[in-house]
């Protein structure tokens, strides 16, 4: 290649200052050192943690950076060592690494690999702490070890997924953050069965995924929950059976769920990150065995409270972070998926954009009308 | 029987109002009606649920009202249509019924029957809504569907176990709740595995019982927690391997816990019933995969917080009622495990007293050198 062991410069879009317009700059995207891979982004989506971190309430957010981790590129080169890719392989670049190794990957249980979070948390990589980015001279933060707003970024060879060549890289983007999500939180966190009731909080791109998942888990009923009427006839077609809009009841939701199903719904799904909904999530599942999973980001340090009863009458409380999906073993199967018709990925683009429009793709994700944009980076 | 269809006068100790002592009374105990049966209770021991509700902070709680649910007795006589037992059998009332035929008990997911709960909550029978019990014409609440403080009692038939006749009711009547529900807790509902570590807040009967269930699951390291350091030597007996005290640490406990197991414990129990440390337990489980176990009962109204990011990077909270055990079928399993001494009964009895002594027997119980006296009715 002729750009290997070369810095690259490339179009990428700044995030200088929270809540200020991303600015579209030339940047110097340094060659991947040992266990690096420097990857191609041809198109990436906007998921609402970059909106979150981009907004300034992140108290862990570093600025200037390069957000975005919902994407998908071509390996450009390696550094040292790296030996399950190469130049030419299609990639996804994943926010939730996998090594293989560490106490979290061979533990069996968990999908949150530890192996390179002592880097990422801190916006640079792991062998010099550095990062590969810079404007004219001034480094640039990375962002979930990912950073996919810019043509060319380096990344973990841990967070690599290579999937096959034949998926459309404009589609299977996706699959680096929210319908995964959505998915593994019904299959691998709740692991819902045929026959069972789903109640499903917020049915964005996250909340649908989950209706999809539950319906192909063969769930019976699933009610979907959102203040947004617009979001119903949507949603029927990824598997909801029943709306509700919290704002058209008087009585608190969860007292709704529970009267509509005779004790409460088998499993529940927050997908918003209001930590109020968390708890009538969790206070609307059925004695004995009712399980909520929360998948919602609540802003910083705000915390969710239930009274304990709620526990030890059967209902278990859980979260999840991907899906539970472990990410270099288990997006390919995921991309295969989608080539099979197995799973939807289509349905949730509603915005086709380049990277310039970046900016007017924030306000779309906060229009209500947007389930995901996709950028030609 | 020369009892059986008449009103049997006894002894039974009265709780009149809240926090004022117990009466021993001539109580009247109607014969039993269709499905009910009336046991002669000969040893029965205090929990600390007959103290709270005795304390007058349940709001639930119904005066008059004979308390007691931890016993073990002999059938006297049976209603009409009962089937499963029959005089002169060796029984233990159990709160939580089993009547193996509502959803909750064909669920297959959870030992909380409902087919009686809207009777034992108010304080009467099913049949007719009535007690059994009375005093000079004056009726007196059932508590608990068990109300064994008390040498006869009536009890639906889905709510007595039917034990070996070998087992000495002097012990095993405390397999009526504390130790089942320690045990239960790790074997049930945590699923301990082989090679775990475990936090145990809280080294009463119930904090033991958990402490020798995770010994017979093969914890690697058990660590109890108790702000009394009178517990340790105790503790030790039961399993416990580590012993920490609150008290002597500046740090959060969670805190201590966590950097004492690199990362936090694969399982914790909270078995005080106190809403921050329940907090507590849960924060000082493993990222990942750490399950938090709610035992403890917090008083009415309270409620328990954390951020939701500690469920979202992978831990689980739980709760258990009385261990997860179905009473009718797994109490006397547990019967014949202590007779085969897999499980201990013996050395949570620290104190043996009277019927005619209960008010001194609850006094013992606040003292905390107490783990369960064992009263002769
Ligand atoms: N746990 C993870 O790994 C993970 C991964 C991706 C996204 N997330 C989080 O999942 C959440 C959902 O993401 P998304 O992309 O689907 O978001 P979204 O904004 O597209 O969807 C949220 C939906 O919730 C609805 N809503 C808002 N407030 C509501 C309320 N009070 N009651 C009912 N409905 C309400 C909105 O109308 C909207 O339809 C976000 O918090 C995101 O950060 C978590
Ligand atoms: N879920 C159920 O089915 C069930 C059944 C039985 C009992 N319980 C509940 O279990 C709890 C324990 O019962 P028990 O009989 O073992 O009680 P106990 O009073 O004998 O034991 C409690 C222990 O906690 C310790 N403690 C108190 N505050 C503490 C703190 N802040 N930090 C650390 N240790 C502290 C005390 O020193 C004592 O050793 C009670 O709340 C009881 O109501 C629940
Ligand atoms: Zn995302
Ligand atoms: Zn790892
Ligand atoms: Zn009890
Ligand atoms: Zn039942």
């Amino acid at each position: 290649m002729a750009t290997q062991g070369k810095v690259i410069t490339c179009k990428a879009a700044v995030a200088y200052e929270a809540n200020k317009p991303l600015v579209i700059e030339d940047v110097e995207v340094a060659p991947p050192q040992a266990g690096e891979v420097r990857v191609q982004i041809l198109f990436t989506a906007l998921c609402h943690t970059d909106a979150y971190t981009w907004s300034g309430k992140d108290p862990e957010g570093l600025f200037p950076c390069i957000l975005g981790h919902e994407a998908a590129g071509i390996v450009e080169s390696v550094g040292e060592g790296v030996t399950e890719v190469q130049p030419g392989d299609h990639v996804i670049p994943c926010y939730q690494a996998e090594c293989k190794e560490c106490k979290f990957c061979k533990s069996g249980k968990t999908n949150l690999c530890g192996k390179i979070r002592g880097a990422t948390g801190f916006g640079v990589m792991m062998s010099d702490r550095k990062s590969r980015f810079s404007v004219r001279g001034t480094p640039i933060y990375h962002f979930m070890g990912t950073s996919t707003f810019s043509q060319y970024t380096v990344v973990h060879d841990v967070s690599v997924a290579k999937i096959d060549p034949k998926a459309p890289l404009e589609k299977v983007c996706l699959l680096g953050c929210g319908v995964p999500t959505g998915l593994g939180a019904v299959w691998n966190t709740a692991k819902v069965e045929a026959g069972s009731s789903v109640a499903i909080f917020g049915l964005g791109t996250v909340g649908l995924a989950v209706a999809e998942g539950a319906k192909a888990a063969g769930a019976s009923r699933i009610i979907g929950v959102d203040i947004d009427n617009r979001k119903l006839d949507r949603a029927k077609r990824f598997g909801v059976t029943e709306f509700v809009n919290p704002k058209e009841h008087e009585k608190p939701i969860q007292q709704v769920l529970v009267e509509m199903t005779d004790g409460g719904v088998d499993y529940s799904f927050e997908c918003i990150g209001n930590v109020s909904i968390m708890r009538a999530a969790l206070e609307c599942c059925h004695k004995g065995w009712g399980t909520s999973v929360i998948v919602g980001v609540a802003a910083s340090g705000q915390e969710m409270a239930t009274r304990p009863f709620q526990l030890v009458t059967g209902r278990v409380w859980k979260g999840t972070a991907f899906g539970g999906f472990k990410s270099r073993s288990q997006v390919p199967q995921l991309v295969d998926k989608y080539l099979k018709k197995e799973i939807k990925i289509d349905e949730y683009i509603t915005h086709n954009l380049t990277l310039e429009e970046i900016n007017k793709a924030f306000e779309l994700l906060h229009g209500g009308d947007c389930l995901r944009c996709v950028l030609k980076v």
